[in-house]
């Protein structure tokens, strides 16, 4: 209820702030038996760890976690797990000549408005290091997912600024292309000129946003999502609305498919070899909020991040004008960190359905 | 769970389908003591009901309401509600032909795989129909918000096809504007371009998309939506993309945004005659997921009606190909008909977080 | 979240009140294809509707349910079920002089302060007519239960006031005997004294409580219930004390299991030709608050009912001493009208575990 | 879902098993600005703690706890708190021989054929140590509720096996009385029967059960609970049976009222100096499920505990018949220890309820 949870039968409640003890995630209703290791985890942490590369922060953060329940002999028991980072690089001073002012675009205002006051130490819950525990609970629902469904989840960069992606047939895109380069993106020409973009933004003290696009594909069943609110496109614009940053999200053709007709937007049904499948898909993969066994994929938008070093003019709490230039480790483009996180939310919406599929069928 | 609730402490459940008995709503979590009327809803849900215009379907329905429990002298007692429209215009006989196939990007196929049969009268529970109950519920919440915040809900009609509104300032949108022509949209001109393509398209048996832009001002306090998955904004989103045909949302500047810079992006806070505002709104009057007090706009993407007269192929369940050219009575554009869903989805979202805040001061 | 539903995956929302239009039930998320006619659900309904005997109240009402949704071609469709019967013998005016006093023991006085005023005609949403909601919804969860795994529900008048039925091995409690006698006793000479005892109060003008025993038996999977917060047996404890004029709740063998040693009381696990079981079944069928296989048995207490016609002081709204001789028609014992109600319950608690349970399977 | 969650608005989630990492609590929903210390949570944990008396289990855990999240400057920030106490003295070599078969009436086969496995070291998740992580959340509830509404929590044994507490009214009932004692019961003669019957039965290698009594008491609001299902007394109901051994609850005078005549239990208002209140308290403080101000008081039954020293005969995996004589170091009786876990049980139902109460007021 108050909003640190997400998903029904496969439930995850985050915790933590960017500069308090630790970050972590509790993970409520995953199946038992599944064999998985901190290590495999790790691995899809360390894809969204600050200072991983030149165009990200360089605060140093190992992310390191534990899982500290719901876990035996290697697997998951089927009660809960916790799982933990404690927060190492949390230079709290940093942040002390903020304590008495609005940050721009930042959640601060709205933060100390709702609760009275406010961690003031980073971002306090508004960091986006409370991401870094929906990867982890990401990390069990993909190895789930594959070894169940043969489901994989991708994510990489289409836009950053201006500077897009050419289209790609989303069964075409590769892991090895998107994780080939530091910004993610599968065309290694537009992968460089995004990097040279960022790394300008960055001299000039700026920051930029863009898109990224999501792929679910494999043998999704036919049947996951609810017909009315918790259609799967609902969920997932909910589960990727809800990651920072994050200003608008598409299916299939989204804004795009507004421009088009009926005639020209409609997947008609075929026989493809005595399975049903769609021509083409325009809707990505979800008719009437429910999969039709087609790649589903989708778009998210993220603004240029907040943090900016160039100066800024705001507010403090005694409503007096001052300027702002901040002295934090920060990325000039969060678009490169998010690919896994959205990789994650995708995989926490599609496992909450599987769940919900598998208590009819 | 199976997804025909909304919301946490204004919870709305709806019911029914298309061509059966009725469509309705319960509503549990009204507060007790709102005064309000059928004919108030009423006219709510004529501005959605079908047949209203020369632009829409001319399928006749009523589409009259009844409150039928949780009501006691004029006023909501604080129990659940109960309103539902019985089913007239219901010509299931138009719907034989379509018992057997599949139509092009409707649900037919994934109700049937979903439950193993379907309620092929209609479009069963994936039919527009199912809309009205939302309106109805929205009434409710509109009226109670209006009175206890001075909040109101604007939508409108800012894309048809490629025919774009020109940008207007959120506080200078008119209702009457709006409401002062049939396809909804506050620019005069816009609107009879809009309508005329509309026309156009409907002669050729074709449908169109396009975008609704929604509107909440008014005194929204700060601190509604909470930080990490139920931001204000994610409940938004969810809301939104669960209306029929909808495939994209954006917050503030949304997709736009991508392209800016942080520095042109931010929005600083100013003192305005003792009031901490922002300079201008290019969060959408959302920071972190919580409400900062501005106007909150968004963006709603709706494709083109699947329903067309024009011939199409496609599967019947023999998984044989067939031609379909359906002879019932669709709208060529759902945009007009979806402004009041628009704004009765967005007065739930509210009207959910404002009780959720309410519990904590 | 205003506590008018219940369950997680078979959900079910009751609305009404006794002498506003209708009382009824929506359940959500119940699996699609169940065959089921209102007549099977009527005749759950005519066990529990006033005027049935002569120990009953003469309220005349014919509880004459329709199903208005989610149900084609006489199978649920696995969308919303909308199940409603209008209220008929409705006379709100026996109720006007109560309009202005709070009766003893009843809800008048809570709901007037919780919601600002309230219906006061009938006990308004505080009725035991809204029980019937539940016997409707139960009618559908036991039909599924028994069908697919082969369980059943009985419950019978164990106590009224002093008398106490013998104690009767669950395996032997046979329906035909409760149904046999208008108290729903399976012991016909008790059955007979209780009846004697009630007729006595009710001519005395006063009221009697008693305790129900209900049992859940047939192949009940080992598994049902979860290990922490919904324990089986927790949920049952609330489903039971949900109902109107329940006071307290036991599993097993409940308070009498305080007394015991833990020597005397644990069941010893067996093999029983080739099958675990447990050598007795103190128990009740649950262990860790999961179904073990063995046969549950629980026993629920009811209070003397709030409405007699003995005359009785209380005070008004202007606070002042009156003077209170109901005119209404009330039953002087609930329990034979609460055993359908008390299997109901069950039942729908049962029916959201397997559905949990089949999510895991 | 998976049940390790209770509470709507104010929401624990707990986890860890007796002998792996940690067990602890996730607390969201808190509301901001609650001044609390580690030493206040700890203290109401020493009541709970093993190795407290000599009739005690004399297992040594300190049961140190650390606040983790959601706390800054000495108050809850209103963000999800995270308390953890990490396990010490865990020999998991005690229960390897216990690995291979299934005590009688403890969890260990119904946890193995739900989830495949489990974890065979103490109880796992099952294990009475998961009521720490309760006990902690309540301490924070208690203080909020002292402080904002007055109310305080109090339990005492009231029966051990055959030995009962002499009534007394509950307004008279003295903390210092209860603590007083190892037993905790507020009668010092009765007290030291209990205290010898327990010393005796420890000695032959059992175990026994009893009844707890809980009050709560302070300026109640009127209007606490919800009309239907969530009643006070029902959700009361469901968080005491969750307590491990528990069988039994009855709110007011429960299975006692079953005997009475209407005119004997029901409670007449009365104007108490200007104020309506009940004459007498049979109902125990709520009607039709709303706290009418009254203070309310329930027995919690406890059956005796599972693990005893004295052999017993059960099977093991292959279905073969064992012998069990436990090593391990268990409670004769769990009720003193019990006391702050109902305490804390209580504490959390009603919290839950007052934010809800808030949310319309």
């Amino acid at each position: 209820m108050a909003g640190n949870s997400f998903g029904q039968l496969f439930r995850i409640t985050t915790f933590g702030e960017s500069h308090g003890g630790c970050v972590g995630v509790i993970i409520d209703g995953c199946p038992p038996g599944i064999e998985i290791t901190e290590e495999e985890i790790q691995k899809e942490l360390d894809r969204r760890k600050p200072g991983q590369s030149s165009i990200t922060t360089q605060r140093k953060e190992e992310d390191k976690i534990s899982i500290l329940s719901g876990y035996f002999e290697g697997k998951t028991t089927g009660t809960p797990i916790l799982i933990l980072a404690y927060n190492k690089d949390a230079r709290s001073e940093d942040y002390l000549e903020l304590k008495e002012l609005y940050r721009p675009s930042h959640a601060d205002y709205t933060y100390e408005m709702k609760y009275g006051f406010r961690d003031w130490r980073g971002s306090g819950r508004a960091s986006a290091r409370e991401t870094l525990a929906r990867v982890a609970a990401g990390a069990i629902a993909k190895k789930y997912l594959k070894q169940k469904y043969n489901i994989e989840f991708l994510a990489y960069v289409d836009e950053v600024g201006e500077i897009k992606c050419p289209d790609i047939d989303p069964k075409y895109v590769r892991i090895e292309d998107i994780e080939n380069n530091i910004i993610r993106c599968p065309d290694q020409i537009t992968a460089q000129k995004m990097i040279d973009l960022i790394e300008e933004i960055r001299n000039e003290g700026d920051s930029v946003g863009g898109v990224i696009k999501g792929i679910i594909r494999g043998d999704i069943p036919v049947g996951l999502g609810e017909p009315v609110f918790d259609k799967l496109h609902a969920d997932l614009a909910k589960g990727m609305m809800s990651i920072p940053a994050v200003k608008g999200f598409e299916i299939g053709l989204g804004f795009r498919c507004t421009k088009l007709r009926g005639s020209e937007h409609n997947d008609p049904f075929i026989n493809d070899n005595g399975k049903i499948r769609t021509a083409k898909n325009n809707s990505g993969g979800i008719q009437g909020g429910i999969s039709n066994g087609e790649m589903i994929y989708f778009r998210v938008a993220f603004k240029p991040v907040s943090t900016i070093r160039k100066e800024q003019i705001t507010v403090n709490r005694k409503k007096e004008k001052v300027t702002l230039s901040p002295a934090g480790r920060h990325d000039p483009c969060v678009l490169p960190r998010a690919v896994p996180i959205v990789e994650a939310m995708a995989s926490l919406v599609v496992m909450d359905h599987v769940l919900r599929y598998e208590a009819y069928k």
